[in-house]
């Protein structure tokens, strides 16, 4: 038995001597490598910071002191030395959250997954300690040099410096990536302050230039070593922080514990705000991570433990990242005036293959959606086309951009939005739920949902043709089906898809009526498939369409919807404000009297589990929804006709389960 | 007849003298005073800019070489030299805007009035010159000190810095100020920048340290100079801006031209992005704006020419923000543990009060949305209660951070949203119309609209008794209602009010039935009870209610919607989306088969001018409502009574114009 699992909680740290603690990281490494290879996970950044981890809960006390991880997704070891030992479930429904979790551990207090907020959480924290008199508590907030290149990292700094007596420590574990190499001026500058000795340099420079000059050598050395702190105080101060007015300590190898303490124990010690520099390598202590130089397993799925290589099991096709993938390269060959922009995830996002065809149309502007989409607004003023191709849920640091730069200078910029939807396994701050809502009342912004690989390929070409707009793709993670082909498109060529009519008409309907026309958002094109066929066993008559452009909504729609007496619609996103609720008020604001059925995700924060899992505990399963309908049908025939019997007036329509009743082409 | 009348394109500046330069120079602060004197508008900014903007029209070559305005208000010595000289109907209806309008001039380029924007235009602008081999048209930021508060400067800072052969001037106006002086580390650095002449101090301290070292005093001085260049290569750089990379000119006089063209010239000549530092006045030349320490005429209304008092007639009563601002003196009184956060607005945020009494308990974050909200949700965590005190169309700026910091962590924190709605003459980026729709869609927020100045401080009350889910007030501009007064409270103390029963109900309906159920969001009660008055007189019954927590919807509102015929929802906000799209929703939801008049602002951006033409243009007015609802109402009678009249059914309910119809309390 090692020494980890008599570590119960923080304070069991303390008794441990250096040689102890060594042995304890090995073991640290050892089981992240072990349990993350079995279930996946974020490894790449947790096997970083195993020293920085156990230094901080030496040097401080959690809870009394609030630890604050930025990007949650590297308090991993954090879990292991607060009493979370059993990885088995990690990720998964019922297991432990990937990112800290305040109803795991009261050492848990940022549960946020999205970057660059840790300091801004850690100065809000240490000013209300400090209202309240509690001066004796300690905030530590540990970032990473790619979340300070986001906005909100600056904005805090700003207000940190100009707050001198707040006890917080700013430990920036520099290993030079967020998920790809760091970029901009301010990982320049670390890398400055990582390579430079300034004095001990200026020290030999100095006694070199003094000797030319005459000066004696003894003499000089003596001079210019008595000018160290004199010189501090005249020529610039020492860098970027200290210009804020930030204590700077550093650079420190980050994985050195006692190094690492003794830096920790200054910055305690100091009684005001500053700046520990780190320097960790991710990936560090596995060979097959240090080893892959695009993202140092980052996040992995099921690996093996001793080489890396992948096990899991083949993938069921091209996920959706892939199409578009492949899709840019053929649209970077096309289209010069083509340029893709994002926020520090090249490969993630899928412009990769774009940029190695292409290097100087891709601008990766580190993890700032912001300007990402301001910057993309400019260059469609100088005459280009930008693609932001960006998680979902990411989109979210970007409204304001998007909406007065972007639409309200009518900018021909496409965002492509991965991830869109229920995602799964990195929990509630992951899942891109709010796009569509959000961008709903964004003036002449349109929004597509490809439901296929051919549909994604298409919308996007659509895209790309309009210049005087916003315009989006959003598609879920996963695999994209190669074609959820279409019976026919309505309206020309940019109108919409039927991609089905299930069941018989009833002879209640009109000519040419049926019951439910069925409005698919994107990938739930295929759910709602299966929701016309169950339909169709309860004897009621479908019609399925994707619009293609769903936001807003197409006038073809709300024509299609006079003639069925239930609208169904179903989307990946939040119910409220989201393509449902455009569906119904366009249909009321034109006098359609049909009633809307708006499925989407209720909503709530949805906590980690498969994608499967969330949908099904949010209600979005074929057959639930089916059921609703059916339900909903039978009311609606009770009014209309309160004599019938919904039940008996399905009869002569109903198919038996597994007969075909599906018209599809 | 003076310079300016000649200068119809910035080319015209080119051969003028330095005495011409010193004379136009008066001519435009002339101008400005005596123009925006008569019409209100952001005089202080502007008078700031007079040199700043002459130099770099002279400097540069618009529209060939692009100039970007971060937060435009500070464009109108740009209009005044680009052919825009009429400032009579500024601001208003059909005259120049107050922002730079593309439509107005090819000079123009970015509209948008949000701050810290320009960075991120600039590099995208430049960067798509590049691209296409324009390498030699410069691109030209002004940017504020303010405004390099920021997260959005920062993101854009760091890019820039790495792009080394980006022709890029950025031109920091450094007036110490935003509103108000400007906060943090920022400033902090650039006031260092100003103040300290480091190499000139460095060498007389050097000189006397070496003397006392022996050294002789000639060969210490010839040493020390000598070692200038040197020294900058091995001690730190010199100051934040080239930490990152970027080369530094300044400071420089912004008030003297001659000393700001010679900077931007080297600046134009430099070939990679550059930083020009150049330190204004706000105000300047006007002595009573000079004299103003609060915002030096930031923004003013109608006011004397010569003492700078106003001239607008008396207000209609106090301002919805002069409410909150009492308000929140006696809740500072009251309570201990509320804490006031504003980003850079004290004043017109109405914090200011507050303030006054409690200094320790007010959080100037800089023109920093998204940490003010972060750092709220930190401040809660510590066990405070944050009110962040925002103009609504800011709000936009942090979506992400209420939604994930705030709302995914249960932080008690209360938005207080100024400036809701149509605002008017600041044009279209200054409507808060989108915040309802943005804030509907987060789970456990709830959103209050108050009606009137009791309202106001009564939900205000209530917001800040929440203490695990974010709450948010909205607000109009202008003046508030003392009293909107209610005939009864439904469901208890936090229930709904009912503010008005008006018309008779026609036989037709069942017993206790009425024809419209109104509801009214926040100042929309005044024109919901005029609405229902005109109603009347269409002999159409109706209930007023103002639900005043409008999100989510109250199940009372749904109840009392099942005994009317129709719902008519009225809200100063973009239609998609809001309070009525999220009504319509829950009737739906609960099976109330009433169909639901969403009445709000439609999709699009709405120019400057009024309030009330703005809301006029928008189709927002009592008379037109009225016209729609009763048509509605018209055509359900048809539905359900197809041989009926409704004119005619109508009929003996009618009231003529004049007559008392309302029963109000």
């Amino acid at each position: 038995m090692g020494l980890l699992p008599q570590i119960t909680s923080p304070r069991d740290l303390r008794r441990l001597s250096a040689a102890q603690l060594r042995e304890l990281a090995d073991e640290l490494r050892a089981f992240l490598v072990r349990e993350v290879s079995r279930t996946g996970g974020h490894l790449g950044p947790n096997l970083g910071v195993v020293e920085l981890t156990l230094a901080v809960h030496r040097t401080f006390d959690s809870p009394r002191d609030t630890v604050v991880f930025d990007t949650g997704h590297q308090a991993y070891v954090h879990k292991l030395l607060t009493g979370r030992q059993d990885f088995s479930g990690l990720r998964q429904q019922g297991g432990l959250a990937g990112y800290p979790s305040r109803e795991e551990s009261v050492h848990d207090v940022v549960e946020n997954s999205h970057a660059s907020t840790s300091l801004s959480w850690a100065h809000g924290i240490a000013q209300g300690y400090a209202l309240q008199g509690q001066n004796d508590r300690h905030v530590v907030a540990v970032i990473g040099d790619g979340a300070l290149t986001g906005g909100m990292a600056w904005e805090a700094l700003n207000n940190i410096a100009a707050d001198a007596d707040r006890r917080l420590v700013i430990v920036v574990n520099d290993n030079g990536r967020s998920y790809a190499p760091t970029i901009g001026g301010m990982a320049h500058h670390l890398a400055t302050l990582r390579t430079t000795r300034g004095y001990e340099r200026f020290l030999e420079w100095g006694k070199a230039t003094l000797a030319r000059g005459g000066v004696p050598g003894r003499m000089a050395y003596d001079t210019l070593h008595g000018m160290k702190k004199g010189l501090k105080d005249f020529v610039a101060p020492q860098g970027l922080f200290e210009d804020l007015g930030l204590k700077y300590i550093g650079p420190v190898d980050g994985h050195d514990v006692e190094a690492l303490e003794h830096a920790l124990g200054r910055a305690k010690a100091y009684g005001g705000p500053v700046i520990v520099h780190a320097m960790t390598r991710k990936g560090n202590g596995f060979s097959a991570a240090e080893a892959n130089d695009d993202d140092r397993f980052h996040a992995v799925g099921i690996i093996d433990p001793d080489t890396g290589q992948s096990l899991a099991p083949s993938s069921a096709g091209p996920t959706w990242t892939k199409v578009f993938a492949e899709e840019m390269v053929e649209v970077g060959r096309r289209r010069a005036d083509v340029v893709g922009i994002t926020a520090a995830m090249l490969i993630p996002v899928g412009l990769h293959r774009f940029a190695a065809e292409h290097p100087d149309r891709v601008i990766d502007v580190g993890i700032a959606e912001q300007h990402a989409t301001t910057a993309a607004a400019g260059l469609a003023f100088a005459g280009l086309h930008p693609v932001v191709a960006v998680y979902s849920t990411f989109l979210n640091r970007a409204f304001d951009q998007v909406l007065l730069d972007v639409a309200l200078h009518r900018a021909g910029v496409t965002f492509v939005l991965d991830r869109a939807g229920i995602t799964g396994d990195d929990g509630p701050s992951h899942h891109g739920i709010w796009d569509m809502s959000l961008l709903a009342p964004v003036p002449g912004l349109r929004l597509a949902a490809p439901r296929d690989a051919l549909t994604l390929r298409e919308e996007l070409a659509e895209a790309l043709d309009v210049d005087d707009a916003p315009t989006v793709l959003r598609f879920s993670k996963g695999a994209a089906p190669e074609s959820v082909p279409a019976l026919e498109r309505l309206g020309g060529p940019h109108g919409i898809d039927v991609l089905a009519r299930t069941g018989s008409t009833g002879e209640r309907t009109e000519q040419g009526q049926r019951d439910v026309l069925v409005v698919a958002v994107g990938a739930f094109a295929t759910l709602a498939l299966d929701v016309a066929q169950r339909l169709a066993a309860h004897g009621i008559s479908a019609t399925v369409v994707d619009p293609r452009w769903v936001l807003p909504v197409s006038p073809l729609v709300v024509d299609l919807a006079r003639h069925h007496r239930l609208v169904l619609t179903l989307e990946d996103g939040v119910r409220t404000g989201g393509v449902g609720s455009c569906t119904a008020q366009a249909l009321a604001d034109a006098g359609v009297d049909v009633p809307t059925s708006v499925v989407g995700v209720p909503v709530r924060f949805w906590e980690h589990g498969s994608r499967a899992q969330v949908l099904a505990a949010a209600g979005l399963t074929a057959q639930d929804i089916a059921r609703g309908v059916a339900e909903r049908v039978a009311g609606l025939a009770d009014t209309s006709d309160p004599g019938g019997d919904p039940a008996q007036d399905a009869g002569p329509d109903s198919v038996g389960p597994g007969e075909p009743v599906a018209e599809r082409g």
